[in-house]
């Protein structure tokens, strides 16, 4: 039950597509996936760097979590996720040290992994992911 | 000539005190330095996860490039610093390909690295720092 590593970096874009040029072209990452998570209404790109993946967001609608954040703040960082072994009790251990959870339970997210998100506002501004591979 | 991994993720807050206590008691997580960077203003304070760290990071002035990005947009995640090699090169190579550059030339930046930041104009909003271990 602990955090090993940042599993990935969550980065809001506009343009998905102009996004992974710029990646791939300035910086020379290679996108290996293009997912998209209908509940959240997000597109997703990956990039693997080291161990820590890229997560590019393009919101597929305004009143989406991405879109409306790009709204209040513009593009840049979203969250960080960390990989935990453990997730339900790490969940626990968080909340009954008081971190307000937006998720109570873990749910899936992108490429399978099963997620929860703690609020920013227990967290000093960062909103945080727990990512779990399942069994 | 290239970026290897997530050097660190750098996080603005107000209560450089708290913010440890909270990754060392919450998260887990253990500080191993905490470092005063005079010419940025700033107390920092390292946390090493996997390949990656993260640098809290405190003003010690209310007008320092920290205090000022927690006036605007609150505490929260200010950048992400890739390790690249060839630090030098990798910043004539984005230059030309239309990056904007804070640094024109590598500075030192905590922990002794030669370190350049890229302006978030051109990154997608997102602060982006490039790190290379002096020889």
């Amino acid at each position: 039950m602990s955090i090993t590593h940042i599993e990935h970096i969550g980065i809001a874009v506009k343009n998905l597509h102009e996004a992974i040029k710029f990646y791939e072209e300035v910086f020379g990452l290679k996108c290996y996936a293009v997912e998209e998570v209908a509940d959240q209404k997000v597109r997703t790109a990956f990039f693997m760097l080291g161990q820590t993946k890229i997560e590019l967001l393009e919101s597929t609608s305004p009143d989406g979590p991405i879109g409306r954040f790009i709204e209040n703040k513009g593009e840049g960082i979203h969250h960080i996720a960390f990989a935990v072994t453990g997730l339900k009790e790490k969940l626990e251990e968080v909340k009954s040290k008081g971190v307000r959870l937006v998720d109570e339970h873990p749910r899936k997210g992108a490429e399978g992994l099963n997620i929860a998100f703690l609020h920013p506002k227990s967290t000093f501004g960062v909103l945080t992911e727990f990512c779990e591979k399942p069994e």
